[in-house]
């Protein structure tokens, strides 16, 4: 449901596709683990699953919803014994069947034994090895990328499962972060640029792995580093980790919207507060598109960091002037023509005390669509505005993400279709501007911006600079099987 | 479930019983009442119903949840037809029987025909007239105050509704806000101190009633005036609102908490600006109690508003200390000793990039048991606060309400027990200060404080000083049909 | 769901409106009611209730659906403590409005304290006494002739129950066997003429009351005898029974389609079994209506017992020449024209290796409407049957019941509207007969058949001799509420 | 649920473990399907599935639950569109975790192309495969045997589905009826004994498999013949049926069992009608095992036509003297001792009327444990019957199952533990005689009874003589993925 989100607009935003989390050494591994989905929970809400392992079975359990709906009880904590357990959280991708084969983790048993994994990310080359795979005879479950990686893993001729998963990883492109349950050691792996986040923590004598350091804080356990790009961590819940690089390494690509929306602001990525680089992106904003104004008003609740930092870097007052009802339920009945804009009003009230008679900065971090601002600006509007100047704390999102980010196709992007000046009579604001691209890396704290040839993150959906050769025609999971097969949902 | 309210440490705030909202002369008038609820659910989650008009029959549908969750579906509002329709929101009152009967507009065959009610506000005299009213062979259906109401108008030999609802108004004692749907008109009343709000709107020819504006607000209806204290209004769908004031006036007695807490932030009560007085109240809590510090943190997401006044006022950085998860879910299960405080980390993260090292003001609205306050203080400093003040935008909250408001008993209250030095040492907190009386006076704009000896507020929850005698012993619904019977929710 | 019962084809029967059940002075009294009301579920599956009085509380229960679906944990039946209990089962009223409070034993607390009445019968000039009621502020909440009885005995000034039900019951008219709960005792009473059944058991040195002995049957309840028309019995849970006779005695007419089809075969009702009565009505109709054939097959389950006594007078072979299938589930798409009758065969095959080629003899025990009876003669041919003749083991149905029986209205009874060679051309037998109204009393063990203008029994659905006179011009529930309010489920 | 079902007693029953069904070549093809599962619901509860194929995609829906509570909406078939459909009803294994993976039919995409599969029988060498295909790098996902097949299928080198099914049987053994649905054809075949049945109709133009005749007969379609042992007959929805005999014959072994329970009465199986089989069983019965009796009284319902036969051949009255409750719900909580024998009361009664003061002859088609016949036994003689005799309509069941049949261990059958005196003894009877293995050869035609070392059916279960070596030591469903992974319900 959007209005339970951190971002009540998210409708027009980009999606995280999948959180994980995993935990090696610990009396009750899954609620430890349960907890870290939950902390994890803005990376996917459509389903989740965790396996634990008893040094004898593999457990596991998973549900469509989020992870406090599932996960709550004595008796399904209890169906999951064992110190170690794996976890992942799923994104709602609404509009396509809901297939419970797609929860993940993945389980299989394969010659070494079992197999459970956790994947965040995306495969650039799925679909030509997933044919390949068939015609050999392998049978998939799933509609998802991760599959192809469990064949491999299961046709591998390696000693064991590390060997298997390198053998199998080498076969692969694309952005994975992943968590890995086999032989009674739990590994950790991050694909060669590393695209998508994951980082090593420790609770007492056992060590976590988490997408985000927000999932250590809600379990009390302590950061310990990022695992480094291309990186294999081997955690067997006795020895310290040990770490393997495979993986031929070419430069490094951190996932730069991971900073402008998709973390959690309380967690460090990268070594790096999001909330402290949020805040900078309000300050590059006001300072590269300041405009006389009267008060910043952020679109809550993604804005808020940043239009506190355009506030403070523009003196201006902070002001509430859009205000959240919390308690949205799922549709309504429109009463006709009277009531405009009833989608946002359900989940807003543009605050009249505030706003009437006002020149208005209005700070967003992204616009995908745009029909959301549109409906805010009116609404700002409406509720008697001078004037409203829309500002957004990243650059115009250009580009389609293959790299495991849930985004219209390029033409249902505003910023492809239209320019600047275009996109703001759109939206039907006096003034809109963007943060600019080297006004961004600035903000990560890369004094000089981004670097010409050699940029310091993956910024395909502002720029078009595609780190990882996509070499699918379709981005979204694997259409083999759903070409065959429709499933209805029972 | 506390996690999706406006307050998310609401297991520790005063609870608003209910929400009324009606609109009489308007097609679609079920959706629009559907609307306004939804605008209203602060007000109450537990159940909502709506009663509507078609100028034959009348037409209910009620259910435990919230508005968006039943209110949701074209069936549903198609079986609520005619351009008349009150409705009610229910707070929940965890721990009772869930009690379907009870839930609002109560509705009753009597002699002119249909009626139906809506009750924001307590009685004070409900038992010992139930008492009596049992025995003259009266049968109760509901153990709510409300419905005594409605057994003295069935017994009043008045000559039509209005002439029957004053008869049955002018013998009972307490806080009543009121809409009422009988013989084609739709009646509001406010009790004579109006302790409770009440607001009148309009949009095109249809009239509103409702407890707060941001119910109009969301329909786009315009608000006219706040219901006198005392005032009875008779809307017939067709005429000009007429006015009657049936009894006798002793003063005005508004709620001051509705200004604190209760009401939503958008809301205009009583020609006031809530937003603007939460504002004010931060703002004189730091003229009186300022202390040296370095940023200003507010409890999310009841402390926002005070918390920039504090800021403004005091001239310290206003920061997003604490974050909140959106995603809560039912319940988890705690692993173990490790994980401390976990009720709260649930809910929230300390924001370790910005309090670290830091001084940090801490601005909540009001402490009721303090358990909740005692978990956030230990957070923050777990998060590397170097000192944490607690600022309170309330005056100590050291009496029970008995005129709509869900208190726990008075000697559940913190502020009862102990006094400000003790409260400090229960939360922990480096220092620990409220708004003074006279303060929340100016806040809301009486520039000399409190009149002594002749409040402008009903502040009895701060000063023990009760408007409206107390009849019943028990201040908790009505025990006489609980006492003999006990129902099991099917 | 029709499937479920003893008639499949019961959408073409008429049904009994209520079961009831008490017992008084045993552990487990709510464990014993409930048993009771699942032998009695035949008498009505919408809904099922249980009031318990444990001395000093009431506790009651109440859901949609059947018995053994709603009172079958550990949880319900402790909250339903004490050594009393009574409990109701209420009849499917498929098309209207469920309505949560019309679910009995009603509950009212009134001058003499707690009151649970449940009723099988039906008042008719409870239109009437409602009108009334109303008038002098009465609040009715039921759409139920029931509550009426129950105002009348608030607003009597008898000095005890027993004084202020006989009170009420001196003012209405109709059918009733109620059982009764007040000021510790349970209480039983029966109509004047004694409609509908109600027998008195014993278990050990606890009472019980019921609409049937099945119900004792299945506690292990003996049979002590039947309670007799007019007799209200006072059960004190310590001393023996104690009988009033209140009301003025006219004759005794009980329901003789309690014989032909309510009553279940294994009971026996007012000192006879209704087994061996539907085989003596079979015997009746070989002997009235006998004609060359091979085989006897019995529409199941209804006509088994009289196609068993027809086989054996007429020396022909019983044969199950259609056979049920129990699994029946909700509904069915039917694909296209090629499957004829679905209705019908999703609940029945014909049974080709028994029917073809053969003279048939069908036997059932009634027709309605004749719609499922033209199904089933047409299934039977369609599987083979050389010639197929129709034996109902009751007169024509040719007039409506008002006292507790749900009929369908005058004129879309067949037998009203047709002759019998019409109603055989429609439901396309070769034959169609029905025992004679003598044969039938002769049946039931009166040797001269009906009395002429003494009848023994209640046949006014067979002969229009109506016994009460009928008050209210409508004769299905209340209509006064309804007609105002419009409630939908919720 | 036990109450449902054609066995009221079936909890001390054997079970069939699947039925098929599959249509080509009809519009509404999975509507057919669904009411043909309907029809043979019987043979398995706990789920269903379709899969249907629009000569483009296939289409898929299965639910826990019984048939018409999942297929009964348009939405779900509009969901399955195509002429070819095919469809499983599985046995409700009660205990074992439901895992929803196991719904059959199994889905797969080979290299030909999609492939689904329905089998009812059992495989004997599935460990042993399965093991074997882990190793080489098969995934599996379900714990049946039945996928070991699609797996060996996936792998064939076969040129089309045809050669890779018939590659893939070759290498299994066990009994089979299976129904597939690849490259636009649907494929029957039986296992060279042919232990299962499966049955070849015509509807129009369109062809149907199915497991029993009643599944033709509720879709009006016309018995063709019997599919053989050992055959697989091509239907491709325009051409005649084309059949292959791939496989070596070894004789004929139809499961004599079928005839005894399993199949429904109103079909016919192998040519011969199940109910005058089981009518020549209770012939035979009375003939080897006649007593001077009053009464013939069936144990409802599997025992109704043997007693038929009985009665006839020995001259008694059949009497309705167990009468059903057909409303059982799910569970009740006994109270107290008082009520003996609760879990056989709450679906019957035995009815005194018939039963007292007669010596009863009881007639029932099996007996497993013997704990449900001794309950039986008490009631009948608790209702006052002056003697008991129990007769079975078939021989002891003394060994277990391989080949499909939920059976228990051997060592908790009790005609494999007891001497038949000893079996009278526990269960209480003044007789128990069970008709003989020639006896029972004979009800099914063979005049001169049992073959000796030629034998014409499958009688393994009363006999020891296993037709098909038994490979894996383990006989219910592969532990092999639930010895690695334990799947909690979600």
């Amino acid at each position: 449901m959007i209005s339970d989100s951190f971002h009540p607009f998210d409708d027009d935003k980009l999606h995280e596709e999948c959180g994980v989390f995993g935990i090696i050494g610990a009396s009750d591994a899954a609620a430890h683990c349960a907890l870290g989905l939950h902390a994890l929970q803005h990376r996917g809400q459509e389903a989740a699953g965790i396996v634990s392992y008893d040094d004898i079975h593999y457990h596991q359990f998973s549900a469509f919803g989020k992870v406090g709906d599932s996960f709550n009880s004595e008796e399904v904590i209890k169906g999951l014994p064992g110190k170690t357990a794996i976890g992942h959280n799923r994104y709602s991708t609404s509009g396509k069947a809901r297939r419970a084969a797609n929860i993940q983790p993945l389980f299989a048993e394969v010659s070494f034994g079992g197999l459970a994994l956790a994947h965040n990310g995306n495969l650039t080359n799925a679909r030509l090895l997933k044919k390949q795979l068939v015609e050999e005879g392998s049978i998939f479950r799933t509609t998802m990328d991760t599959e192809v990686i469990i064949h491999l893993i299961a046709l591998s001729k390696g000693v064991d499962a590390v060997e298997c998963l390198v053998d199998a990883l080498k076969q692969v492109q694309g952005a994975y972060s992943m968590v890995v349950l086999a032989e009674g050691r739990m590994i950790g792996v991050r694909d060669p640029l590393g695209v998508r986040p994951l980082v090593l923590g420790r609770l007492g004598s056992s060590y976590v792995l988490a997408s985000e350091t927000c999932a250590l804080d809600i379990i009390g356990a302590r950061f310990e580093r990022d695992i480094q790009p291309g990186e294999l961590v081997i955690l067997d819940g006795e020895n310290p980790p040990q770490s393997l690089f495979p993986f031929v390494r070419t430069g490094q690509r951190f996932c730069v919207f991971e900073y402008v929306y998709f973390s959690r602001p309380d967690s460090q990525v990268e070594g790096r507060a999001v909330y402290e680089i949020r805040k900078a992106l309000g300050r590059e904003l006001a300072k590269e598109n300041g405009i006389a104004a009267d008060i910043v008003v952020p679109v809550p609740d993604s804005g808020v960091p940043s239009a506190i930092g355009y506030a403070e870097a523009a003196g201006l007052p902070f002001e509430l002037g859009i205000i959240r009802n919390h308690y949205v339920g799922r549709t309504f009945i429109e009463p006709g023509d009277q009531v405009r804009h009833l989608g946002v009003k359900l989940k807003h009230n543009a605050n009249p005390a505030v706003i009437k008679g006002k020149r208005v900065v209005l700070v967003d971090d992204s616009i995908v669509r745009g029909t959301t601002s549109k409906k805010i600006v009116q609404m700002v509007r409406d509720a008697g505005a001078m004037e409203v100047h829309m500002r957004i704390s990243s650059p115009p999102t250009t580009h389609s993400c293959f790299y495991g980010v849930d985004t219209p196709s390029q033409d249902q992007l505003l910023a492809h279709q239209m320019s600047i000046e275009e996109m703001r009579q759109f939206i039907g604001a006096d003034s809109l501007l963007f943060v600019s691209v080297d006004g961004m890396y600035r903000a990560t704290g890369e004094a000089s911006g981004r670097n010409a040839g050699a940029p310091q993150y993956c910024d395909a959906c502002f720029t078009g600079d595609y780190a990882i050769p996509v070499v699918d025609n379709e981005t979204d999971g694997l259409p083999l099987l759903d070409s065959v097969l429709v499933e209805t949902a029972s």
